[in-house]
């Protein structure tokens, strides 16, 4: 079994320098949520993650992606065969009550801070992706129905969940319908029990299908006949793989079809499957369609999902910096052990070799990995802390603050890291050499896993949309405004550090300030079309400042502390300064003159 | 068989354009050389390699990339074992004379222009990187020993190779020695015959052994015991696996064992393999070592091996550049048919949807790729020109002029075209959105064979080192002059054309005098540590200042065309000068701020 070295899936040093001198989250043990909570139960269960991350969950990292997800047959019924570790790493995860870290203490959860529990999944998402990726699923899902359930679905669904015995999907694209939720077709029809009954197709439905547990609980998006067309129209529905008794047994298998598997580039370990419901293979109760309950309000279902949906878009921003940063790590490792050539200026071949970290190209890959990595977890563990301020902060108007710039980042936190981390595992493949190429090696796969995250869960294209479209503009600007006032705070604190800082600190607010004169000019234009044509411009600038900013917010963490520790975090604050907050003014430029070349464009010259 | 059609391989049109309107290649036909050509001989060709490419060779890229090459043993020989199509691919491009496309008629070739064996070359690559391979390693072979053999090595070894009975490789890296050949230690010892003992092992030898033909051509680069340390005391030596007897006939094997594979991410096709030569699994005449002849002279085969080695930079250029355009055209193709959503401020779910091409965001990817893949092809048909002009321009004066030019674009030719053929690449995977992402579509695979090209032949970091350390600074910085006076000519141009094309020369006069004033200031530095930390960034920077320069000169070459064709050549000229050549500015600035962020780094930071 191969064994991967705890430090090189993610750094404890850099988690309790963010979590707890950064991000303070030992404050939290004060509000009434957390009073169960010390900074010594925090760290233990970061412990427990990292230790099970290191020996349940990486070692079959390679395993998942040489022998992927298989769709057998046995007795005409189709189901997915996934290999043994899958399963035992979940259960151990689940056994730890590692899935339910944030959840109450009254479903069985461990009532952590959700920033903790962003942490813990780092670690999961570093070592094995694929495989987390169930628990990521089931975990959103048993959040979804806490928030929107009835106390009876809750009591039948929720705790098996978290105990690790079901799992849970989201099923919202269909075959003819990827991003376009407003096309969906899949129709509820309404029972005089008060169930309804599912016909549709779904695609690209992870952990679609499989026996890693007792049962499924699909949360399905779909149509009651005589509803508005469009995204009001659509409701959404709890349909489990099996029906449950009154008592939560298991019982007859409902009318949920695996048709066939998705055979992708990357992330093989969560299998990705097509799902018929109500095609007739089995008939629950002796009647056609899939047995659904209404979850929420009829017609709500879009808002129901999105609930789930931002949650699994910070968790997919937090799978990219996993990922950037695990690369990151044994890049790094490599570079240190591997020795060839010498310095400019020395080569005289009677000299011994240097290990490869001693030039300077191979440090600038490194440095821009370590700025993309951990500017990307840090970003998510932002965010992951605005979550608590959002549910527990004292005043309604911090709490509200606090909501706000969460609305604002989330469509940064999906994206950023996405992009940037599949980068650094570019760069983690290069500074390998060929050796990065090989799947000998770690980090090809990482790169390839990496690659799904500017898709899944709303690509890039949407994310820029939700952000200039919505996020800057719906009332009065006010979640542009909380960016800026969270921005401005960090800038004014470095201008009364001084140094390095503030000259940071001038940049940034130069930027910022651009940022908001872009938007105004940009949002100026009377037509939509217009306005977000280059809307993934404005995603890509935007995201540049929200991690310049955090590099700056952690840089003044830092304090005086003068270790090899801090000194590697100013060196890649100042590597994000000098190499990539400049890459926004032409970014920002382009915008402001609302450039017309993409529209202008007619796709009969393309 | 699956099927993939011509059209969306390369652009029949965009080639005619770049060959025939831009690059006049018919002017060429004037010259003593190529006589014997006519354009219509010359379309002929191409039309003959976009067939043979259509109908051999892309039917079985996927095969190349799902059944991979194997190492079997029989009688306790490791052999490589390939499926069928190869060979037979081969052997048909072979007996078409493609091979031999640019050499002379008296070994048997066709004596065209060096710029249409490259385009030729393109409609390979494009439709199958991996086969291609085989055939890219033993022409470059060839024409190294063309320059550097004698008439006996080059009657004996040449025209089995142009007939595809032998086949090529090159043998430079050792596994303790990538990039760093001074530190090569295979050694080569003197036999009284004249011939040589080789033993060594070398790493990453692409068609290493296989058994497409009768024998395979290694040119090995080995010290002669008792030579000067380092680079200086590197001769390059030709070892065939089998050695051959005074008529040509197939004699003993060489002590030429294959010890394993490389399993890479991508371009699965080229067998990548590990050799050790003279480690006694076959004794050659009863002696010890494998069987060597001296190639050039000794002491020179760094030189020699270059020779080879610059060809193969571009020819990993266009390989880049070809599969980039692929992914272009199939990405366009699947937009152009994808219905999904509405135009913004057209949401109304009763109206049909729009095929994908009509969103703003998808237009932009493909323009981006667009300006990527038909820049990168451009600028490697431009190289492939100077290699004519190099060879066969009327004056030395001109030909000088050529040789300098090109030895500055090279490093570019090699390392844009893989920076950006693989961006190209991954927005031809977020077109196709999740359908990209699965190996049921072809995109993918292009861009996990893309991934190679920044790290083969020279990395990225190689590249960058040459152009800043050595190309633009030799003989007084003629090489950055010979670049200078090519783009102020074109900028010339396009002052008089006026308009749209007037501004766009402006914007690159600004950045070519940026370039120049930055390169002075860089190399005013004493310290060639820091003179060099940025290389990369100068890389990519000189890299956009010249593809600029590149979509200009196209721009004016359509001259009042006015067609489909040519706006959708004005939207890819226009979007780079939008949105592309303005990065360049920050960059620059880094550079001539000499900034010591990365050499101020220490490895233990990190």
């Amino acid at each position: 079994m191969p064994h991967v070295k705890r430090d090189l899936i993610l750094s404890r040093a850099d988690l309790r320098f963010l979590l707890h001198d950064w991000l303070r989250v030992e404050d939290l043990t004060a509000r009434d949520r957390f009073t169960e909570h010390t900074r010594e139960t925090i760290d233990a269960v970061l412990e427990l993650a990292a230790d099970l991350a290191t020996e349940q969950f990486a070692p079959h990292n390679k395993r998942n992606d040489t022998e992927e997800p298989e769709l057998v047959r046995t007795d005409e019924v189709a189901r997915v065969r996934l290999h043994p570790e899958v399963g035992s790493a979940l259960a151990t995860a689940a056994a730890a009550g590692l899935l339910s870290a944030t959840m109450d203490a009254e479903v069985g959860g461990l009532q952590l801070p959700h920033v903790v529990g962003t942490a813990v999944q780092a670690w999961f998402q570093a070592a094995n992706v694929g495989t987390w990726g169930y628990a990521m699923l089931t975990v959103a899902n048993a959040n979804l129905l806490m928030a929107h359930g009835t106390p009876e679905q809750i009591a039948t669904w929720v705790p098996p969940m978290l105990e690790g015995r079901y799992h849970g999907t989201m099923c919202l694209s269909e075959p003819q319908a990827g991003s376009s939720l407003a096309d969906l077709t899949t129709r509820a029809e309404p029972r005089p029990d008060g169930t309804y009954r599912l016909h549709g197709s779904k695609m690209w439905i992870s952990g679609g299908d499989h026996e890693l547990g007792e049962n499924i609980v699909h949360l399905v998006l779909a149509r009651i006949p005589g509803g508005e067309p469009g995204t009001k129209g659509i409701s959404l529905f709890l349909v489990p793989k099996y029906l449950v008794g009154p008592n939560g047994e298991t019982g007859e298998r409902n009318d949920v079809t695996l048709v066939g598997l998705n055979h992708k580039m990357g992330y093989r370990g969560t299998v990705n499957t097509l799902l018929n419901f109500g095609e007739g293979t089995f008939s629950p109760g002796g009647e056609a369609g899939a047995v659904g309950y209404l979850v929420g309000t009829a017609g709500r279902g879009l808002a129901a999902m999105f609930h789930m949906m931002n949650e699994a878009r910070i968790g997919v921003g937090a799978g990219a910096a996993a990922l950037a940063y695990t690369g990151f790590l044994k890049s790094a490792d490599y570079a240190r052990t591997r020795p060839q050539g010498r310095p400019p200026g020395s080569k005289d071949p009677a000299t011994p070799m240097v290990p490869i970290i001693r030039h300077a190209d191979v440090r600038r890959m490194l440095l821009a990995q370590k700025a993309y990595a951990e500017g990307a977890l840090a970003l998510v563990l932002y965010c992951g802390r605005l979550v608590d301020e959002e549910r527990t902060a004292e005043t309604p108007d911090v709490r509200e603050r606090a909501h706000r710039l969460l609305e604002t980042l989330t469509p940064i936190a999906k994206s950023w890291p996405s992009q940037w981390g599949l980068e650094a595992n570019s760069l983690a493949i290069q500074v390998h050499g060929g050796y990065g190429y090989t799947r000998e090696y770690d980090v090809e796969q990482h790169y390839r896993d990496n690659r799904l995250n500017p898709i899944h869960e709303g690509t890039h294209g949407i994310q820029a949309a939700d952000l200039l479209g919505r996020k800057v503009v719906v009332d009065g600007g006010a979640g542009l405004t909380a960016l800026v006032e969270a921005i401005s705070a960090t800038v004014d604190r470095a201008r009364w550090t001084g140094g390095r800082a503030a000259d940071f600190g001038a940049a940034l607010h130069r930027a910022t300030d651009r940022l908001v004169e872009v938007t105004a000019a940009v949002h100026g234009c009377p037509d939509a079309e217009q306005r977000l044509a280059n809307a993934s411009v404005y995603l890509e600038a935007a995201g540049h400042v929200v991690i310049a900013w955090i590099w700056l917010d952690q840089l003044l963490a830092l304090g005086d502390r003068d270790d090899d520790f801090a000194s590697g975090k100013r060196a890649a604050a100042r590597y994000f300064f000098r190499f990539e907050l400049p890459k926004v003014g032409p970014q920002l430029d382009l915008l402001a003159s609302l450039d017309p070349t993409v529209l202008d464009t007619s796709p009969d010259w393309i």
